[in-house]
């Protein structure tokens, strides 16, 4: 089942399904605990326009489901043919709250028009599609 | 003068120089104006560990630097040879903050010692030392 989760978290964002130290806990301004996360991907140069469009305008019912399942303060920025994501979990439960967001089919709707803008890092982890990235500093 | 600055901002993050449209103007919990920024650089493979040596412990004088700067929130991630930086700006005057940092001698120390564990992209903006990337999604 984890596998399969995991295999399935390509969508609109990093969402990366490895619970490891690469991110920090920590309170928020509004008292929740929070994670950060940042991951990257490749983007292929063909599709990167369509990727830009794509998330210009990202369907009202991703977005939804992006907040109940607990990430906010969520972006995306493009450098050279890849990818940088960057967000902050404050849920208590990550891996219900992905399971919930792979479940979702408006959002495997998304996923499925922007994995093909996408290419995987040879380097991400097993079962990762955005490779989890190591924090290695922070500063509130 | 700008030219000059902006060859200086090359230490513990981030700090694109170029004030173009790859950030978003927001206002953040505490009702600060906001503008984030991403940015990639390389990192040096023999100069890893080091770099996040250095980044465990950031001489205080340097955090507080960036505090008085006016950047928050701010990550440095790793993954396979780049280094991608996050933090939101919450003053009125990027460039003169900016300026301010480039001037601080220790902050200049600092650089003095990261900026050999870096390695900056081929694929950088002119006068830049982190690329600055272009901010495709974001969501609060």
């Amino acid at each position: 089942m984890a596998q399969s989760l995991v295999k399935t978290l390509c969508g609109v964002g990093a969402l990366a399904p490895r619970l490891n130290n690469y991110y920090n806990n920590n309170i928020n301004d509004k008292g929740q605990n929070m994670k950060r996360y940042g991951s990257v991907i490749g983007v292929r140069a063909e599709k990167l326009e369509e990727y830009k469009k794509l998330h210009a305008a990202v369907w009202p019912d991703v977005l939804k489901m992006i907040k109940e399942c607990n990430i906010v303060n969520y972006s995306i920025y493009y450098h050279d043919g890849l990818l940088f994501s960057y967000f902050e979990y404050v849920g208590n439960d990550y891996d219900a709250d992905m399971a919930k967001m792979a479940a979702d089919p408006m959002t495997q709707k998304w996923w499925d028009v922007c994995k093909p803008c996408q290419r995987a890092l040879e380097s991400r982890g097993e079962g990762e599609w955005w490779a989890g990235a190591e924090e290695v500093f922070h500063t509130d």
